[in-house]
């Protein structure tokens, strides 16, 4: 049934009580998001896949939470999302234009806009990724208001990099 | 093998990259403490047993880090020790003297004195436990040294208490 997950699935793939998920920038691009653009299985599926730019970033507490997985995860595992204050997705970048490159990151009530220089990510020594850092605007460019909504966007640094 | 944990074992009971223990008061005491005493399985051996009184705080990082528990753990599953400065064990009280119920708490270079209230440990609105805060003092009581190592001791507050 496709990412469905039902509850036998859900029930085996726990951690036990006292863990935690808290990634570090090696982690997320080297597992996570190294596994997730080849299409390989993920241990657990604690990062959900969303349409970010179809969802204002104070409704995503509400969908991650919401979801099944999570329900699961929640109760059974004790990963705690509700005392965390960070949540992990991925996404699709949108493209502004059909042809282009330009990402369009604007949703229904505002955009997100970069920040800073992007990072590195490393593994062991060698480069595998990047780091953006991104704010969240109420309103339109290029008069929105800055909100305390960060995000950080990991890319691959491959040629299969989407 | 008793409380032995071989190579299998530990690769089956790893958690997925990104997860880290940070357990709460209410899952050390309700899971781990509680299920430690009454000799039930725990899913993943975190914790370890050591003999506190034979060990010096500043030891314990070895210690914890050269076990082959550890190895595995900090191999294959990522638990990350080495960015830790938190600890958890299991020890059981020295008794003072065979026939008393004061507690030896003095190690070869010095000795851990309570600090403060002991903290109830609740789980929802139950009582389940109390939560002993120490301090490390090098040198004999009553002229030691304190230093910066601090330890929280957990009891549960049953009648198995041991």
């Amino acid at each position: 049934s496709g990412g469905g997950v039902d509850h036998m699935d859900s029930m085996e793939s726990c951690v036990p009580p006292g863990f935690r998920f808290h990634p570090t920038d090696e982690e997320l691009v080297g597992y996570y998001l190294r596994k997730k653009v080849a299409s390989q299985k993920i241990d657990l599926d604690v990062i959900r896949d969303i349409d970010l730019y179809r969802i204002e970033p104070w409704d995503l507490t509400v969908l991650i939470f919401c979801s099944n997985l999570s329900e699961c995860i929640e109760e059974h595992c004790g990963i705690g999302y509700e005392e965390q204050n960070e949540w992990y997705f991925f996404s699709f970048k949108d493209r502004k234009y059909p042809t282009g490159t330009r990402t369009n990151r604007a949703t229904m009530a505002g955009f997100w806009k970069a920040t800073g220089r992007d990072k590195a990510v490393h593994e062991r020594s060698r480069l595998i990724g990047m780091r953006k850092t991104l704010v969240f605007y109420k309103g339109r460019a290029p008069n929105g208001q800055k909100t305390d909504w960060i995000m950080h966007e990991y890319r691959l640094e491959t040629d299969e990099n989407i």
